[in-house]
């Protein structure tokens, strides 16, 4: 039989080993294979059109069509196609666009360089804090400060920064990984304990676990501003303000992981800014280059910047790098995802469509099998519960949060399942409109599977 | 003063912090940044044009201008600008990639996923092994065999399984590496000792060091089939024939790193089959793409897809996987590079001209400062050294590589500098006539430097 005569789906089976993708419900629904995009929907091989109600991984979103990052594609492809940053050579781009970083940072930073994605330039971050502290000679100071359901990538040290059970799959974390509370209130929060007092607590907590472990052991601790696929976790207000003084004292630095968050997801230009966060090193990705070429970028303030060259001095050379980081035309691309995000009015409508999706989503609390509605921006969660006093969660062979999502998806909507919740993340330029039927579509949605779950708990 | 007033070579240095960059020869010459290509040529801000004589990092094989490619890139902007391959979705070229992947494979493949590079790519294999190790009841397995001079990529555990000295800069490699002899006869053949013998007495170290190590603890061993930046080490002809048995004995799994190798690099489409490689697992990336997108490749045999998706059902998901992986721009690029490379004379064309490469470069083993030319297809080094006859390299501060690169860089030739021997990579589009420019000028620059560093060693 032809190949190309079977159908996509069969195709794509037969070739294809899957990530991230549970496999009960491949088996039940099989794989679907998108064929093209106009906005923020997406439309299958087979006709179907979606909302894409998570951006994708949360990084289209610009959406699907956007021909200004095409043309400017094209451009850079034209002028010049390819090339690497040794050996002291660089291209155009490359360089405007490290400016234009350090022009847009939260906290002033001194220095850049770029990667193909978060995992690297967090992967990149580890191994200079390792070469810094060694070339200070401190090489113990090799632990690294996480938190339960941080994620942080899929390379090997970025899934061990990763507090997620599955990383067990791996036999991870390793030794080197230190794995802190989760700052989320509604789940962890003691009766009666504020969100003011939680923090505190985990801030004392997070001292009494670098005096456990040594302080002189801590090479520095990661943090997304708000964790992202942990659930959209957003911390209490007074969080990074309480923990930051507990770092500075013990000279940890924290490394905000704006590899979701940065460049607007949260309303804010960058989740430090939303969370008060002071970061020492800052990593961003998905929203950078809207999804259209794989980029990740690292900032390293002054400090960092002074005492990672002095290290790099020692090997004559800052001894790694990735042979397409700061390509020139993902560079390119980013550098016209940033100007549309920030001139062009984007920026100015996740502001305006945020108010419509977070109080549309905190009115789903309500819901019957509602635990708690959450997010910031335009990022969000339902979590559900099967009983809203104790928060109780279903069990797991509920599979709630792929029902809620497979849904969804019946009636034109990507959302995204996570254990029993599901996660939203639209894209940046859905207008009040597609909110609010993304908003009723949930609403219809849980109370279809509330019905038929009613019905397996009795 | 305006940002963009000053000079590119400022802007760079004050915004971006140095990957693979010498900071002594920075310091002297300063960064080059580059403005546009032309076929296999680049020219920088000032006006300087050169031969680029590494395809920039290995992989820019179709030279600076390849209008298909960027033809191929902006039909599928316009078309799917961007997507994942989680949840069980999927995009067309990313099928269309790994169906033609495992159709180019030089041994019987089942299953392909894709990465943004070939760090990621090892970093992948690695917690696929680990995953199907523990699945199967054996949690031990898990220490990973490389070689001396490997080259794996630059996240944690890839910088790990290089065998380059420069990762102890890191602290690294870790407890779970265990790094093997070096195939490089030339260096490392005792006297006398043929390269049949020398191949005999690797295999039974390493089956020697696997019997000491535990069998039972060792998940796999990463090998390139041509080591590329250890110095382009072509292992003896009957190399892998000979340790394959010793692998097969111990159930360990082999992986081919061809992310230099892959796609023509060696002469032969594969260097799996330049070498006689049987492998498990296959890595493919730089040529995938042509340096036009960041791409890499996971091919695995039949075996290994069964057992790690028996492994994946006991999570009910392989929990890994990359946002911007199998991107369907990178996979659209990849498919017209590949079709590029293997139907429209580009591979013929690299057999041709890797004969005037390889014989030239031989040529100038007489010349008195060079212990070794070696090489294979369109990849080959340079290595000098102070003494024919016992082989002694250069102090390293007399920086041979270095000046050797900077001579030829003067006269509009790139070549990259490792230690006491450089390196090179043209092209598949370079023609008869560059190829002997390029040897012309090499021969012409190893006596310049020569001249100069008989001065200062006498």
């Amino acid at each position: 039989m032809n190949i190309a005569a079977q159908s996509w789906e069969r195709r794509e089976a037969t070739s294809f080993f899957h990530t991230f993708t549970d496999l009960p419900s491949l088996k039940t629904d099989g794989p679907v294979i998108i064929d093209h995009g106009e906005g923020p929907y997406i439309i299958d091989t087979v006709g179907r059109r979606y909302f894409e109600g998570n951006s994708g991984l949360w990084n289209m979103t610009l959406g699907f069509s956007e021909r200004r990052l095409s043309d400017a594609a094209l451009k850079q492809y034209q002028e010049f196609p390819g090339y690497h940053t040794f050996f002291g050579r660089n291209s155009k781009p490359t360089v405007e666009l490290a400016e234009r970083m350090l022009k847009l940072a939260p906290a002033p930073m001194s220095r850049v360089f770029f990667t193909n994605s978060g995992s690297e330039a967090n992967e990149s971050i580890v191994k200079l804090l390792w070469m810094m502290w060694a070339a200070e000679g401190r090489p113990e100071r090799r632990k690294l400060l996480t938190r339960k359901n941080a994620y942080h990538g899929a390379t090997v040290m970025a899934s061990a920064l990763t507090g997620k059970d599955y990383v067990k799959a791996f036999g991870l974390p390793g030794p080197e990984i230190v794995t802190l509370d989760c700052p989320h209130a509604w789940r962890f929060a003691l009766p009666g304990e504020g969100d003011d007092e939680f923090a505190a607590r985990l801030a004392a907590n997070l001292e009494t676990r670098i005096l456990q472990e040594g302080p002189e052991t801590i090479a520095g601790m990661f943090a997304e501003p708000v964790m992202g696929a942990g659930g959209v976790i957003v911390p209490p207000a007074t969080y990074f303000a309480k923990i930051q003084p507990v770092l500075q004292r013990y000279g940890i630095p924290l490394i905000a992981d704006e590899v979701i968050c940065g460049f607007g997801r949260t309303g804010s230009l960058w989740g430090t800014l939303a969370v008060g966060q002071q970061p020492d090193i800052i990593v961003a990705s998905k929203s950078m280059s809207a999804g259209y070429f794989p980029m990740g970028a690292v900032m390293l303030s002054a400090d960092i910047d002074k005492r990672a060259t002095a290290a790099s001095e020692v090997w004559e050379e800052f001894p790694h790098g990735f042979t397409t980081g700061g390509h020139p035309v993902g560079c390119a691309i980013s550098l016209e995802a940033i100007r549309i995000i920030t001139e062009e009015g984007v920026f100015e409508n996740v502001k305006s469509v945020s108010e419509t999706f977070q109080s549309g989503l905190r009115a789903l609390a309500d819901h019957p099998m509602i635990g708690e509605a959450r997010g910031m921006g335009l990022m969000g969660a339902l979590e559900t519960v099967a009983d809203k006093k104790t928060k109780q969660s279903f069990s797991g062979d509920l599979r709630i949060g792929e029902r809620i999502s497979k849904e969804a998806r019946d009636r034109g909507f990507i959302i995204r399942p996570l254990g029993s919740s599901v996660v939203l993340a639209p894209p940046f330029i859905s207008t009040h409109g597609q909110i609010e039927e993304l908003l009723a579509v949930l609403k219809e949605v849980l109370d279809v599977v509330y019905g038929t779950v009613k019905g397996e708990v009795a």
